[in-house]
């Protein structure tokens, strides 16, 4: 991603309007902080006496969740009025960050409960302020009114943002960032393709000065033309391919209910939370067996914590949810486009720099999608009872967020399946920027001449999801099937009689005993991943699971192991990751979470979704919506098809039907 | 997949009408015969005075399509109607494999143009008809009779289909196979999962005798409880879970046109053709570039020829499309639950044994997706201009074919995307089998037990796409873009300033001389394939191509490279095949095509998607659907993003609208 870009000279940037604090009287133990909530919080953090330095900057707030076992014992609301509320602060005052935890069970009697200095490396995310006020800096910066006069432009050309600067091995006690800026005059809504090259200031966040200065060369200014992406710029004549307009109509209403953080459709139930760091929570999801007549847990919470540590050159090298957040990130849809009619929508609450709640509204929609899929079907086209069909049309259930980050745009789709699955998607689409001033490394061109004098590079895109499975319990184990080939020996019949068969495959049954034995490259040797909980059986014995299923994008990353980058983000191989992402190191995350026994216990998995991008012509100015996906599908979960027992769809005769002739 | 049954005593088997002849003026050079072209072939062969031996049975009957060059020269009506129309016929007369081409292009002057007979191994698909009698063979087979009696079973309690016997190192001039049995009695329509176990027919398909019986062991007969799939069975009560009724409204009317044969929708345009063998067949397919205002051909040519070389135990290793025919096992597809209700729909012809045509109603169906997916969508935050948001939703264009052979039901979709792409997707069904007579390899259970005595056997799935890619033009090239690690070595800056990066990647790019080097297998090294036309450049220089893009199912064959199964279908390690499938042995596919050059020459990709299948209980007694598929997405083929020029939806406010507030 690139950063969301600051005028130099006035601010155009999407504040969320601040609201009023509501009330919101028994909340489920998972439900985010409301705006009354929120609001006490910074009241307590303010009133906290042992913190006396000032400004404080708030950087985080959020629920500190309960401990699962008592979440899982308080389901219902009135159990769970009885549960302590707190939350959770960062918030940097006096050159620290501080963390709060502040209890709200009470909101007349608020109080911080604990409060801690994080000492180790890397800071929080930035804040919208912070990031609002270092992109003005260069404003009154001589050295910089000269780099832009002798390119011919005016200060209100252009338009800066705050680059994270990363880590490469020096552990930085100030908060400093790369401020870089781009051409916003011209006409295009497209900046990013307009960088304003050989220009780089060295900014301490926090103290709002600029600590280096580079103009490097006067790179010409690429030109405008051609870069637009608005309707209004592209055409008229719109030649572009326009299929029929269509929209779903729904006779009986939706079929999902949303109370609340809840949500409850066909055979599914689940908890929809909002973390202005990692976005969409979804938590609790049940299934039901309708065999059993039982609700059964698939699991206890799944977000995404960590996206993008996109690998560039040199610090382009970013992690989108640690350092920009995707809750503060995440942008009000836009009805009919990033959804269909059929659609609800959530809002979101998240806080500005000062603590003050901020509504973000729209940002999450939950649909029912008639893709013209088919759940299961046969056909039987002989026996004593008539030929016939039997059809069950899929529908499936989306919950949908979209999250922008400069120029990068991610939806990010959860998707529920009657047959048990929970399909998880992330969409990526970016505008293509202009790097013609690739100057780091040249062995080669490191990318694709996407359009004149543009350079679009070489770069890698791994968003890590994390899933805390629940399969029907909470102790789960990890079981690696491997499909194992059978050459030559060991093929024979039972009964002795010759068989001319040379080869065949079985399964080698594995369970990872470790957090490392856990750990999985999946483009090694064919592997069906299962999650089991041991001391749950079907009828005939086997462990009840569900099976992860990868859908393309399974690259891993391919840098040395001593990359900066890659130390950072180890989990791009190995699948873990911590709390401080800006300027963070890696000492938090792979090394001391390997030896950690994993074999019937809460297990938690981090899926990390990676694509390696070369990019085309296509991708510019705008690229088409690219896509990357898992699945989580039950294997032996259900004693049987879980859809066999539906009802066909309306009067039609699409079921139990026959066709052709008998005779 | 297991073959249709057959009754033993009573015939159900569903044969469509065979129609009266049709005329249709001018038809396209790709579109199928027609009726009256059917019929008239059946005549002319019938009359050829040089094949004298009766009866001749009609295996297979297709168009002879023209020479490419001609086509491609003939594309409307009119010119099209100068060039000859020619029938392909394999028919079976006195022991051998007769091969015909018969002139139509004038259907009072028909003639025999060229005869030949097959003399090599394999034998051509088995006929509908061959198959009911060789299934009733057994009725009047005293040792039959006797298996029966000793498990308490009646004729009319079972019923018998035809098993290739496949190959196994030994070359049959008869066309025998194996006959097994499964008891249609009990009210279940679910005859698989319960087979009359211990008992093999070997059966002269031909001569329809028993060449020879086998009655190993007599098992309990499986019990017909829970296995059923019908509504009617299944329930009441349907407490399984049924999510809204919903409709794709079309308010403006279906987006697409069918002329004929011919689809046009969008920005796209494709020949839709039926083969009795190969089902679908998409041809020449163009993509408007509305840059340019051109139509651009992508493909000439895409089918399934073959499908499911099934790795099972022994001889269940089928070949669906080669020996029980894909277009001849197209079933009608259910209105409103095989594809939703915004869908046009195309019938087939086929011919029976005898010749005759028949018709294949409503096998082709035609929808526009509305998925609620989005083609490209981008959120600008800052800016002298207010905050914008830009989305297309996206819309696609599904071609749809459901095969059915006995206990498998195949969806095969051809999907047209407006950003120029075409996927192709393959969805599994199938019928769990009840396998507790594994008998022939016994190391390990060889599969899952999923259900009481049932274990389903572990098997492999490989449906193999024929794509002939025509890339702006006949001549093609094949690229492979590996994606190589570049470590500490060769990492600097131009400037010649240090930088603390240790680790990139960069693209290596291999053009493929012969087939030998363009076999692929995917699951190696991460690169992207691609296809291009070196003789077409975009302004910038790239060569103009489209990638191919796996999604899922990219599983290649464990077996030996010496076992039989594997020797004949060696294209699910390597990708190439030849005509005769049933019984064939391998020797007209790879060996004597890995020579070829494939540089800028007119090249044709064989795509293999593969699923290892570890069975699980939800697949019992009928499995949901699971897919494997593979995207051509343009790369560099466009200037730029098709989509740019593209009218937001609607009069909607979902596009070039701002939101938030600036200030």
């Amino acid at each position: 991603m690139y950063p969301p870009l600051v005028l130099v000279l006035a601010i155009f940037f999407a504040v969320a309007t601040a609201i009023a604090a509501l009330s919101s009287p028994l909340p489920h133990p998972l439900d985010p902080l409301s705006p009354t909530e929120l609001t006490a919080v910074r009241s307590a953090v303010l009133a906290f006496s042992l913190v006396a330095s000032r400004p404080i900057s708030f950087h985080y707030v959020g629920l500190d969740e309960p401990e699962k076992p008592d979440v899982l014992s308080h389901t219902n609301a009135a159990a769970a009025a009885i549960l302590p509320r707190r939350a959770f602060v960062i918030a940097r005052a006096g050159g620290l960050s501080h963390e709060f935890y502040v209890d709200v069970t009470n909101t007349s009697a608020l109080r911080v409960v604990s409060h801690g200095i994080h000492d180790g490396p890397g800071f929080p995310m930035f804040t919208t302020e912070e990031q609002v006020a270092a992109g003005q800096l260069s404003r009154e910066y001589p050295p910089f009114r000269e780099s832009l006069q002798r390119r011919g432009l005016a200060l209100t050309d252009v338009g800066c943002g705050v680059f994270s600067m990363e880590w490469f091995g020096k552990n930085e006690a100030r908060r400093l960032a790369k401020v870089q800026c781009f051409i916003v005059a011209g006409g295009t809504a497209n900046y990013y393709a307009r960088p304003l090259e050989g220009v780089t200031l060295l900014v301490d966040v926090e103290k709002l000065v600029i600590v280096a200065y580079r103009d490097r060369a006067a790179y010409s200014v690429p030109k405008a033309e051609g870069t637009d992406y608005r309707a209004g710029k592209a055409g008229p004549p719109f030649n572009g391919a326009v299929p029929a307009p269509g929209v779903v109509v729904q006779p009986e209403g939706k079929g999902f209910h949303i109370d609340g953080h809840i949500v409850r459709w066909a055979n599914w139930e689940f908890h929809v939370g909002f973390d202005m760091r990692a976005g969409t929570v979804i938590s609790m999801a049940s299934v039901h067996d309708a065999d059993a007549d039982l609700w059964r847990r698939v699991l206890y919470r799944i977000f995404v914590p960590y996206m993008d540590p996109e690998e560039e050159w040199y610090f382009h090298t970013f992690m989108d949810a640690g350092e920009y957040g995707l809750g503060v990130s995440a942008v009000p849809l836009q009805p009919e486009a990033d959804y269909p009619a059929n659609a609800a929508y959530m809002d979101g609450y998240y806080v500005d720099a000062d603590g003050k709640p901020v509504k973000s509204e729209n940002i999450i929609c939950v649909f029912e999608r008639y893709a013209g899929d088919i759940a299961w079907r046969h056909t039987g086209v002989a026996g004593p009872i008539a030929p016939i069909t039997e059809v069950r049309p899929d529908v499936t259930l989306v919950v949908r967020m979209v999250v922008t980050v400069g120029n990068y745009d991610y939806t990010l789709d959860w998707e529920f399946k009657t047959v048990g699955s929970i399909k998880t998607v992330c969409i990526l689409e970016m505008k293509a920027t202009n790097y013609t001033h690739v100057d780091q490394i040249r062995d080669d061109i490191h990318g694709t001449l996407i359009a004149e004098n543009t350079v679009d590079v070489y770069h890698d895109h791994f968003i890590t999801y994390h899933l805390d499975l629940d399969i029907d319990g909470t102790k789960n184990s990890f079981i690696k099937n491997t499909i194992i080939p059978k050459h030559n020996t060991g093929v024979r019949a039972t009964s002795g009689a010759p068989t001319p068969r040379r080869s065949y495959w079985t399964v080698l049954y594995e369970v990872a005993e470790t957090e490392a034995e856990g750990q999985v490259n999946i483009n090694g040797a064919p592997a069906d991943l299962l999650f089991v909980n041991p001391s749950k059986k079907t009828k005939v014995g086997n462990e009840v699971g569900y099976r992860l299923i990868p859908a393309g994008a399974t690259a891993t990353s391919l840098l040395a192991n001593n990359d900066y980058p890659q130390r950072r983000a180890s989990y791009t191989k190995k699948q873990v990751s911590g709390l401080y992402a800006e300027q963070s190191t890696g000492d938090d995350n792979l090394a001391a979470w390997s030896k950690r026994r994993i074999k019937d216990e809460d297990i938690v998995l981090w899926y990390t979704v990676g694509l390696h991008h070369v990019p085309c012509q296509e991708d510019f100015p705008v690229m088409p919506t690219i896509s990357g996906a898992f699945e989580l599908r039950p294997f032996n979960f259900f004693e049987r098809n879980p859809l066999i027992r539906t009802r066909p769809p309306g009067n039609s005769p699409n079921c139990s039907c026959s066709f052709g002739r008998s005779g």
